[in-house]
């Protein structure tokens, strides 16, 4: 096994023991409750705070009952589990971090913004198909008002939002990897470049991030051979609304039609117009919730068979844009499969 | 290869088939270049802003200089690598993510403070030993200038420093591992769960990783069944002076003696009484140069034989501190081994 046996293409890994999702638990908050998806989720708050004394502290604790809620559903206790891969939007990613700490499991902390779901999700799928570990969890969270604060402006100043604009997501998804079991399995792993087409506007992520889930898609189809069509779901997130009209006009480009089977993430989780959500949902919960919530539950029923998960990050900081610089995009592909 | 045939004991993971550390190139500031390692740098700046407009532009400037002079010196070019791994102390990783954006290479960004070094080490180590690739990046920055004004103070207040206080470094490591030729290698990997011993003095980080050392390395120790002696060096970083005597003493109660081969990359990278660093060097970049520097060339030169890498890390962000919460810390460590 001296070289690389399980790359295929340029930047994708196939699974040859690919480990299954054995449990997932969403959890959400009151406005995520309320959105189209919320059939879906296993936990909607009625308090975004937790009873916490900090927004930052809110969002710990959402991360903390994911993982512990989607342990249970999978009957293990920490110390079965052998890695925690998590992140989260927040700077030093204290969510995942303060998480961390209550629980003895080795820890991978991880920053790729909004792409964190599937980046956890890739490394935390290889390194169980390398034979390294029987179970491990992939985590990430998001909460609209450690976030707003952080990225914009102070809660109170009630700024004005431009269309292009998204909504962090209020959520926490966790994913319980394991060996055995009839459960989606990981069976690819498209792991994504740095994109850059040079977009500035921090109030338009959508257009920040869409040059960089087509790269990825397009890698991903072009490694594998499949088509989109292969896919009953091509879930991205979270381009919203604005950025999946970019990515599928984008896409067409390379000579790829995605749009029948295409959702993003972030245009499904709220009703953009009766919420006031602008172009959609955001953060690194969002597409943790949208698979952990509503793709798991139907992988499950077999209501679908085959789902792409291609998280999307903007990978700036507001220094960064102060300093006039441009969002750099990245997102991670994973084919996730129910035989 | 149903189960985890890699995993020895609670957190280590044996590489079957070890990864080599094909090339190293350090960058290191004026500071550095003054200290004791001065001879063992590849390059030292005479100009900490590296010509750039900011000094978060100047520190992603010198992660590139490391990954590119990296690259050359092992004969490759960047359409061999299949991945890179990086992160650094910035608000959203900005060094390492607009580091990646020059580079058409697979990206995984990373967060572990000051322990990013052997998170990344750890990370590109198992995915090559998984046969997912031939040739990986591991790199890590920080710059002193863009983390004071980042954690601490603006740099022009000129604020007093406590005697525990450690100098963040300015600095650059980075790593290429390949399959072949004559090259220290990773045989172990363990990674480490997050302790926090209520420690909340942010100018004594020292004091809130060196519990994190000392588990990870009696984990190792316990797991591995090797005792401190079969190192030819110990080097943790970077807990600074007082955290280096913290963690000799803790690792005493558990029957360990390190004293004899413990360095500390934070300790040893500064003169601390003539260059007035208080405890010590840190940063990201701190354990990175120190190991790209001295340690590899001395492993090169078999000048020593046996390595334990364990970078060390303080998962607070200033908001964490700000609400009172304490100082978790973490540490991994890797094993690198000239046969």
């Amino acid at each position: 096994m001296k070289t690389n046996n399980k790359k295929i293409g340029s930047q994708t890994v196939k699974l040859t023991n690919p480990p299954k999702i054995i449990s997932s638990y969403s959890v959400v908050g009151p406005k995520e409750g309320e959105g189209p998806l919320k059939e879906y989720f296993d936990q909607i708050l009625n308090d975004d705070t937790c009873g916490k004394d900090s927004f930052e502290k809110a969002e710990s604790e959402m991360m903390y009952t994911a993982i512990t809620q989607a342990l249970s559903r999978a009957n293990l206790q920490e110390c079965d589990i052998d890695y925690l891969f998590a992140g989260d939007l927040l700077n030093q990613i204290i969510s995942s971090s303060f998480t961390a700490r209550k629980f003895e499991i080795p820890f991978f902390g991880l920053y790729g913004a909004c792409s964190t779901m599937t980046e956890s999700l890739s490394l935390a799928s290889i390194i169980m198909d390398a034979g390294c570990a029987e179970y491990v969890i992939a985590a990430t969270s998001s909460h609209f008002s450690s976030a707003e604060r952080q990225f914009r402006f102070p809660l109170e100043y009630g700024c004005q939002r431009s269309a292009t604009c998204q909504w962090t997501v209020t959520g926490s998804g966790a994913l319980v990897l394991g060996h055995e079991g009839k459960f989606p399995e990981v069976t690819y792993v498209t792991t994504g470049k740095v994109k850059d087409y040079g977009q500035k506007d921090p109030n338009n992520m959508g257009a920040a991030m869409a040059p960089a889930a087509v790269d990825t898609l397009v890698s991903h189809f072009k490694d594998t051979g499949r088509k989109p069509q292969y896919y009953d779901v091509i879930a991205t997130g979270d381009l919203g609304s604005v950025g999946k009209e970019l990515a599928d006009k984008l896409i067409a480009e390379y000579g790829f039609d995605i749009r029948a089977n295409h959702m993003d993430c972030g245009e499904a989780i709220f009703n953009n117009e009766l919420q006031k959500t602008a172009a959609g949902g955001s953060g690194c919960g969002c597409s943790a919730v949208v698979f952990a919530g509503e793709l798991y539950k139907k992988l499950m029923r077999k209501e679908i068979k085959n789902v792409l998960l291609v998280s999307t990050g903007a990978l700036m900081s507001p220094t960064s844009s102060l300093q006039g610089e441009s969002i750099p995009g990245i997102a991670h592909a994973v084919s996730i499969e129910m035989k």
